[in-house]
């Protein structure tokens, strides 16, 4: 069923302080589910992460200090992501696993943290729809996709686009049949309520709404 | 932009050992979102809760002592669901929990729970695909849907369903344009890669590569 060798694959996904659960959930699901995969959940230190709610919090699995080699890296975003754009260790770290990494991948505003890490110059590159303002400071091309890959950096658009991301990237890892096997088992048939999850489905007014709501979230 | 009075709304969503972090993640986002809600993470004790993985640790906010009148009740799914069904104890809460709540709602096999705490009795609902065996005995009609209002009680399918119901949720609890908004603000725009995230789209060779998983997920 897929094509793994005997070692495990290891993936570490970055939480820190503020970010969005969702972003990094799906992917989180969809990841630990691959056979021979073993998922850390790494933050700086091993306390507590509190979620951008302020209500989750996450125990991470692991620290920084412990994983330096992953085969597959994932930054999900979230209102908490201004902070890791300025916090130089973390920046460090995730440039050092991306030297050896396979795949370094986010999520929504992740893909920021990648950009300020200094990895997608010249490269083209998506993130959360309301956060375009701030790509231009990475030397990258962001593009309003579902995800982009681009060599072996795969940034996915906002929030839910992160599961679209890592059901491409199981494909990628082990075989389309376990893809299919995946998004069967999350049972992955969604049908939005109302279409307008999509900045260019939504009318101005919802737009507005969508922007106070994240601009109120973010400030809280 | 809402109909909301000056009350705190009250959310209460049950997690417990082996339940799967992404059928609770979706509806967690979306109901901290709404104004004027508070949105409660409740465990029988304030011990951190092992997901269905084994990996993702998360921190209750308060226990089944502390919250008996949610104006909104949730119950997630996942391989911990078999446990919870012979919990008397929680089915005794969640029973006491329903005579109150404006909704009681369950994402893939949390309907099962629902259904052991005797709330389907006579009802239509639906639940996780690959579990609808177990369905039979709580005198409930199960039906292949992505999620079924009967009353207040909604049940949604597997997984990635939750975020589907609680959408529908947000606009019965607030109104079309909220829901309208958290699509937006969760890019909830999704293109299954492969399609195949419904029984009735996938292959039988698909379909049983997925239980095998399943059934492994659950036994370890």
């Amino acid at each position: 069923m897929t094509s793994e060798t005997s070692r495990e694959r290891v993936v570490a996904i970055l939480i820190y302080p503020g970010f969005t659960a969702l972003d990094m959930i799906g992917p989180y699901d969809v990841l630990a589910t691959l056979p021979d995969t073993k998922v850390h959940l790494v933050a700086e230190t091993s306390d507590l992460v509190m979620t951008d709610t302020g209500i989750l919090g996450v125990q991470p699995t692991a620290t920084m200090a412990d994983i330096s080699t992953p085969d597959v890296f994932l930054v999900p975003g979230g209102p908490g992501t201004m902070a890791v754009l300025e916090n130089k260790q973390v920046l460090e770290w995730i440039k050092t696993v991306h030297e050896t990494s396979t795949w370094t991948t986010s999520v929504c505003t992740g893909s920021l943290i990648l950009g300020a890490a200094g990895l997608l110059e010249g490269l083209i590159a998506t993130t959360y729809w309301a956060s375009q303002q701030f790509s231009d400071r990475f030397g990258a091309t962001f593009v309003a996709e579902r995800y982009v890959q681009e060599g072996k950096i795969v940034t996915a658009a906002g929030v839910s686009a992160g599961v679209n991301m890592v059901i491409f990237l199981a494909s990628q890892l082990a075989d389309d049949e376990i893809a299919q096997v995946i998004e069967l088992a999350l049972e992955y048939d969604p049908t939005p309520p109302f279409g307008t999850g999509s900045i260019s489905k939504a009318t101005e007014k919802i737009a507005n709404l969508a922007l106070k709501l994240i601009r109120d979230r973010t400030a809280a």
